[in-house]
């Protein structure tokens, strides 16, 4: 970080004057230990899960749209495929939990511990061996993606309900008020919300997650994909790797992720401010500033292609960028 | 804009949950008059001038940076070239007025007004011929590219002491006190803030630009490569391209393409939040929302690059996602 610092303050513009693309750039040279690091395969990992809770009317989309969205990433036409297309990343497809049996397909991963989640309203969402297996199968999936050349990781979900499972991660672990960190997701009504907040707030009082515990947040209210999620986190900080946070979703996997191996939070980049209320105090909790502000709140993956796309333009500016002394041109005076 | 609002809502994605991204493919569309408007050629117009008062020690760059920082634009060294490539645009490098006889070069588009602006501290800044002229010709050098196929444009400048001139406009357009429009440029200390600041407001009030009459405010407390950009604006516009502005100079810049023509206004897209504070009251009087906030300062088209990758963003997304229909994903219940 010190070396790609010092060669920031060489490069041919005021010094500082490209902001949060020099802290950016300095931030990949310390995950990468590289003094110019440099990218050549972006990959957004989008985990695919459902969920018991969707059950309550927390949605106002059916469940079957979670595999049915899934078919739709792996023939190229959802919003993560377009984005990742323009911003030259491969989109990787996982099944963490869906609740359909999914036809075999090559660019579909099958890591599915279960058709869906357990209702979290009425009972734990997973077992803690489920819990476990998920993070433990993100890990697994983002060190192969590595081996095989990934060299930058994006995060993506899918999963009807995901975000009453998300909401409950973030007020049990950041110990917010549940209205305050539970926003309309796909888009329900006021009746729609107030339900969703009754309905977390009561799960939450009957399932006492242990807040200390993230595995133990996890197994009592979170989701397969968000598990899967966490352990992409933790899997991509053990390899060196900068891993490029989507939004709220996953947000709350990043603090099972924290929660887990809080080693992981000088590697975090936070693509962008969700809409969903819940992300700033995700954001809080994990000490990080998201580099977009877009009123983005679809998930899969799309905030962290064009998050991904800025770091990218971070490190060319510092490894192709001229000196002063190459350029000759004059510093300040 | 009516047809490709209409599309949004019929792709597969929660309606409006990619935010500003889906409002600007609506713009854009409504600019192009396309309803899938694509874009294939996006150049970055980077205009250089110099200014006489940069001779009130208003800078800590001395005005020899401008005509080195020009040879580094060509040679591909500068961050414009560097982000330039990274989103796939090509650089246009305008000697609008650098105070240097620059050599010629097959990428250099010569539109000298003249070697550098007057001190606007003691005498007007150029005639108003040459205001008129350095408008005109970046209407002219804007109307060449989008002959020669280039299809989104970006504006850029470069100019030691340029943010001087440009607070100076701003004060003037906008009459917002000196100090609350002025701000520390390359980076200039406390004290040669308080410099700037006194020198614009002493120079205003004798050069007393007519805030009515932008060509008027141009000649007295302008740029050379600040009227070439208004032209770029304008220019652009009347061939229905979308412009996408960089930072303050280049907003200072649109302020006075607004004056000269409002109907340039729909077609404005800010790419960022400049650090410089007086941008926000450029922003306020195009009523323009940025859609960057990354700390930049830097100028040269920076920022105009990384939003003109959010302007392809958002048409890809208007153009190549699957609807409901076509991907058999279920609508809202």
């Amino acid at each position: 970080m010190q070396s790609a610092r010092t060669r920031q303050d060489q490069l041919t513009k005021p010094r500082g004057s490209l902001g949060r693309l020099e802290t950016l750039s300095i931030q990949l040279a310390g995950i990468t230990a590289q003094p110019r690091p440099r990218f050549q395969q972006p990959a957004i990992i989008t985990m695919a899960g459902d969920h018991g809770i969707a059950r309550q009317g927390v949605s106002v989309y059916p469940a079957e749209v979670t595999p049915q969205m899934v078919f739709n990433f792996l023939r190229g036409g959802a919003a993560i495929n377009v984005l990742a297309r323009h911003v030259g990343a491969r989109v990787v497809v996982v099944d963490m939990g869906v609740a359909a049996d999914l036809e075999s397909h090559p660019d579909l991963v099958n890591a599915k511990i279960a058709r869906g989640t357990r209702d979290f309203s009425i009972e734990p969402a997973m077992t803690r061996d489920e819990a476990q297996r998920a993070v433990e199968a993100g890990i697994e999936i983002v060190t192969r993606a590595i081996t095989g050349g990934a060299d930058i990781i994006g995060t993506g979900d899918m999963g009807i309900g995901n975000t009453t499972a998300s909401s409950a991660i973030v007020a049990a672990i950041t110990c917010q008020p549940v209205e305050q960190v539970t926003g309309r997701g796909t888009g329900v009504d006021d009746a729609g919300l107030k339900r969703k907040i009754q309905v977390i707030e009561r799960a939450l009082q009957a399932r006492q997650p242990n807040r200390a515990d993230a595995l133990d947040v996890l197994s009592k209210v979170g989701g397969f994909e968000i598990g899967g999620i966490a352990g992409v986190i933790i899997g991509a900080a053990a390899c060196r790797v900068p891993v490029v946070m989507d939004g709220f979703i996953s947000g709350a996997a990043a603090l099972i992720a924290y929660g887990l191996a809080p080693a992981v939070q000088p590697y975090l980049i936070a693509a962008h401010r969700s809409v969903e209320i819940g992300h700033r105090a995700v954001m809080e909790h994990l000490r990080v500033e998201p580099l977009l502000d877009l009123d983005l709140r679809l998930g899969e993956g799309t905030g962290a292609a064009l998050g991904i796309s800025l770091c990218l333009a971070a490190a060319k500016i510092l490894d192709e960028m001229a000196t002063f002394a190459q350029a000759g041109v004059s510093d300040k005076e």
